[in-house]
């Protein structure tokens, strides 16, 4: 639909529809992010989000504020209502319900248990209803979520931290602390929005991270990924002894271990000819298991990797005034690419600033 | 002295001064960028700018505007009033001759043939004088102006373009685009505003550079300066050609060549036993002869050289989202610098943002 049928008034509800819809953004997974806001021509009667998944949807808390104010009234909702009883009823029937004259929707929810149904059931029971506006805004909001439904596959965001001349570590392998204190905390909030925090084995046992939230307050803790193929994960490491949900990605042929880990999970690739982990199918894997938006906290090996697997999203690249010579390790390791200088780039930059005495800069795939 | 004395009304001419010395970003060279207001009050009756060597200073423009209505006025200069006979006449005897009953200076000219003399001869005439406003943003206006009297050698800016993993050219030396037209016209601004422009024989050898202002209009072209320890530069180079003033520093015991042309002036090292070209003697000499604001447009060798000397004042860090892959080129080609990780780094940036699809991050030494 066109978005020139939208008034000025329309906008202004769904941007704040919109900012609602954003406050979840560290809780909702895997749940998409959603907001609502009711209104009467400029009055607002009733606003909601989702907070996280199994409880109330974002219709729902703004219905019951509204309560007999919602009669008549227009809905702008940032994602499709829900057509199907999951968790909580359907959404589009509460609507119904509630005696809405009006609702418009920022997209329609690609679900294959909604995909057009809950527009349709309000239409067909007589309710004014529309979709499109800004839908841009709409899908960059739950990215993660509309990746691994239209995609099968998360949206991938690879954190990187290097000097000013591409390092991002001396050659013993100390990285600590490349970055500044706020460049860290800034990752803390990657962490935070992010469904699950990939890392490879290496990483877990040359540093033995804990790869959670710390620092800011969270409802719900990333899932921890390791790539780990010969399921060399071990026991004495945090990611299996804090007791936080860890899934670890190993070959066919890798030994069974750590059964009696309740938050362990084992992922074992089917057989393959190539002894290694297929990483297009780790991604299918996650996104089949309600991972939306993975932040790879990786090495030089699997960041190269995940670049030639054509498998990046998002290049979020933190990188400090420090200048540490020559050392093993670039960023990638990658083979020259020659014809790059004659096209367009393949990245596009999103947003730079300065973090403290870094800058960040932020790229995504063309 | 104290810039609580001065009022808002004080802050606002001399902003207003500093954005008219600004005007002359391109053209005073070796001459600073002055900029002068003449009030009374709220009320400007004069104003004006050091356009080029030669030409009538700030002051003598704003005096002659103000006519009549200088006396009794307050002027605003950027820099404290000359006091010696130049190629025009004294500036401070200029402002008494028109009355004025005070003025304020944003900094001292630590010109030795100033240095003082100048707000001096106001005050001992019973001008009531005032210096220190704006000094940082004063400061900033003539950074190679202040660089040259006072460390005896320019600002030293290295220009560089790199891609997102940190690599500058090809393995087989291809560097044409790593960054975009937006980024390439940017650096026509920086060489505008800079005295010279240096680079190395063996980027003239490669590229037969012309290192002039082109895409947009100048009063004045930098000088370009060559590092040619073996005086290697061809006569049919676009450097000797085109008639531009180039100057080419090379070691004591380099051949004598190309005498006939005008716009060529040579340096010649005094004999060293090191057997190649001293850069503090190359900046000495520089500033020496008027050049304040070098820009260095070289390739890795000597980036890194100037580095190691310690030499650099700020680097234009123009970096491309673009993947190069593993070349023989990264920005600098430094020994491993363990130690910076527990330290604060050398640099700070100064800004960062986007120029076209490249971004542009500014960072100068603490």
């Amino acid at each position: 639909m066109n978005t020139h049928i939208f008034s000025e008034l329309d906008h202004a509800h769904m941007r704040r529809a919109l900012d609602l819809a954003w406050l979840g953004k560290y809780s909702t997974s895997p749940n998409p992010r959603v907001g609502c806001v009711i209104a009467h021509g400029e009055q607002i009667v009733g606003q909601g989000f989702h907070v996280r998944a199994g409880e109330p949807h974002a219709e729902v808390h703004a219905i019951r504020q509204a309560g007999e104010m919602a009669r008549g009234a227009t809905a702008y909702v940032t994602l499709e209502p829900c057509s199907h009883h999951g968790r909580t009823p359907p959404c589009a029937e509460g609507l119904l319900a509630a005696g809405m004259a009006r609702v418009v929707a920022a997209m329609r929810d690609p679900n294959p248990l909604v995909a057009g149904q809950g527009l349709a059931k309000l239409a067909a029971a007589g309710v004014a209803v529309q979709c499109g506006l800004l839908e841009t805004e709409a899908r960059a909001l739950n990215r993660g979520f509309l990746s691994r439904i239209e995609r099968h596959r998360p949206f991938v965001s690879l954190k990187m931290a290097a000097s000013l001349d591409g390092k991002t570590a001396l050659s013993d392998g100390r990285s600590q602390w490349i970055t500044g204190a706020a460049a860290r905390l800034d990752v803390q909030h990657l962490r935070a929005q992010s469904c699950a925090v990939l890392t490879g084995i290496s990483t877990v046992l040359a540093d033995n991270p804990r790869l959670n939230v710390r620092e800011i307050n969270v409802l719900r803790q990333p899932i921890r990924v390791v790539l780990d193929s010969h399921f060399r994960l071990p026991e004495e490491s945090a990611l299996v002894q804090d007791g936080g949900a860890t899934w670890v990605f190993v070959l066919a042929n890798a030994p069974t271990r750590l059964a009696e880990y309740d938050n362990l999970r084992v992922f074992r690739q089917p057989e393959n000819t190539l002894g290694k982990l297929d990483l297009h199918w780790v991604c299918e894997t996650l996104a089949q298991n309600g991972v939306g938006e993975v932040l790879l906290e990786v090495g030089q090996t699997l960041a190269t990797a995940f670049v030639q697997a054509d498998l990046l999203d998002e290049i979020v690249y933190f990188q400090s005034p420090k200048i540490l010579g020559d050392t093993a390790r670039g960023v990638f390791r990658l083979p020259e690419n020659g014809d790059i200088l004659t096209r367009e780039a393949d990245w596009h930059t999103v947003s730079v600033e300065t973090v403290g005495d870094d800058v960040k800069w932020v790229l995504q795939k063309r």
